[in-house]
């Protein structure tokens, strides 16, 4: 047996899939509940669980892989912080309560984008890279860093952390962590948002913010902007991509890498005109222009998260 | 035997070491030719080890190891290119002729900052610690990265050069690399130095510059300069102060650290304080303020790089 079910558990929806030898077998979609507590959390998953298993024909699995989105102590599957989920504003030893609740002996939990990394590592675009950081670029921007075949978490739990590298130390924009000139406050979608109203506002007219009117600005108006020319879309995406060619060439020179694989829903939308010019943005500040380093587009787009949970147990 | 030679090889002189499990045992120095091309450095290399040799007494030696000032590849034992030393202009098989002249069977030849950070895990300040950065803050920002308890080079050779980081990636000051921002171009003493005396000659006052007049203005003048409370000395100090904490939590956000150990020749000489300063601008810097993250000052000086070429070969 070599199924196991992957669960990524978002702030709006859980979706739990049952994954064989890195292939998808079946899938459930619930929505994540907004009250009732970490208990109607656990029981939301345990729906999504039994959905996707009872579509994929029941049958054995060997464990459970989830990734949630916070803080989160792998070791002990514990869910230290999670502030969009309801009931997870203190530690959850999610771990244990899935244990117990799907009867399952084998649970891993792990932080949401980690859980990706690991499957645009092992099942997308970087299959047989050994060095290589996954960078997600969406309402903000994060990362999971693979070194030797490996996640890197560090010491501190503080590795893949790109959103928050220094780009611009004096005068920078305040990034949503409070510190000044990090890439997420250039590079995050939503921080972008928050830059193009300010600049409608001060009189800058842009097609962006009207569309959009009072709701969130998505990750399709964006590309639409562009395409349409919209001058303050464009140059937002321009800052992003020196915020991004900035802070992976900083990367490069710490650790050097053979390939960045860019996703999230903002890349994915821009698509791969905009990783291109994210790659001509790190290799012209690179010391070496020879450095073998390549960046790509993701592969596995919003799969990402329940494919790479789903291999956390094995 | 557990005995092997170190070799400095430095732009204006060469020193070589007799080291026994990590100890000193002798040492000599000898001014590096100036012309003649690659042998006459293999010439002056040959009679710094024939000295250091005779005054340990002889003895066998398993191996030599050697640092050199610029790009090498330490698979094969080339020095690519060493602008700073004569006839280093085109690729010198150094290990070769090295082997040839000493007669060594062993003879590993690394980039001279590599040397220097691994004397400085092995033997400093980073002793028993396996995931550290060991900056080099000199003339220019160099630093070497460990992993794991190894060296990492990385695909392309460039992990470690914390002085090409980007810290301020609009309006930053020029790097000698020609890019902006680099953590280089606030923190290495010659961009400091550049600095400081277009500040004096735009009509700012600085004792630093006025008492090196026209020559180089070396580590302690600065350390003189801060204690005399020189403007244009305190704020560039300033400056590197917060490129180094800006660059250096960019590294934490990408693989996480439990150690970073400072040296090089105006760290050495701004000493603790300087160092401690560092920290707080890492630390304030941090998504988390409990990271395990120390920043300590280095512990070797000089000879880190001499003892750990000699490490090398081990």
């Amino acid at each position: 047996v070599s199924r196991t079910i992957g669960v990524d558990l978002g702030g709006t929806k859980v979706l739990a899939a049952v994954v064989d030898d890195g292939e998808l077998i079946s899938s459930a979609k619930v929505p994540t509940p907004a009250s009732g507590g970490a208990s109607a959390v656990v029981g939301a998953i345990e729906r999504a669980v039994g959905q996707a298993v009872d579509e994929a024909g029941g049958g054995e699995v060997v464990g459970v892989g989830l990734g949630a989105p916070g803080v989160v102590d792998p070791d002990s599957g514990t869910v230290v912080a999670a502030p969009n989920l309801t009931g997870f504003d203190r530690p959850v030893p999610l771990a244990a309560l899935l244990a117990d609740a799907l009867g399952q002996e084998r649970v891993v939990v792990d932080n949401d984008v980690n859980a990706a990394a690991v499957g645009e590592h092992r099942l997308g675009a970087g299959r047989g890279v050994d060095d290589l950081l996954v960078v997600f670029v969406g309402t903000g921007v994060g990362g999971g860093m693979v070194l030797g075949g490996r996640l890197r978490r560090g010491p501190g739990g503080l590795a893949g952390e790109i959103g928050h590298m220094v780009v611009a130390e004096r005068d920078g924009r305040r990034c949503s962590c409070g510190h000044p000139g990090h890439v997420e406050a250039y590079a995050g979608r939503g921080a972008m948002e928050a830059e193009a109203r300010r600049c409608h506002e001060g009189g800058e007219r842009s097609l962006l913010v009207e569309a959009a009117s009072g709701k969130r600005i998505k990750s399709g108006a964006w590309r639409d902007a562009l395409e349409a020319g919209d001058a303050v879309a464009t140059r937002l995406v321009d800052d992003a991509v020196v915020a991004l060619g900035a802070g992976l060439a900083s990367v490069v020179h710490a650790v050097d890498l053979e390939l960045v694989v860019v996703g999230g829903g903002l890349a994915d939308k821009l698509g791969a005109t905009f990783v291109g010019r994210v790659e001509q943005a790190v290799r012209s500040r690179l010391l070496v222009p020879t450095s073998p380093l390549r960046v790509v587009p993701a592969a596995l787009g919003d799969a990402s998260g329940v494919l790479g949970a789903a291999l956390l147990p094995t």
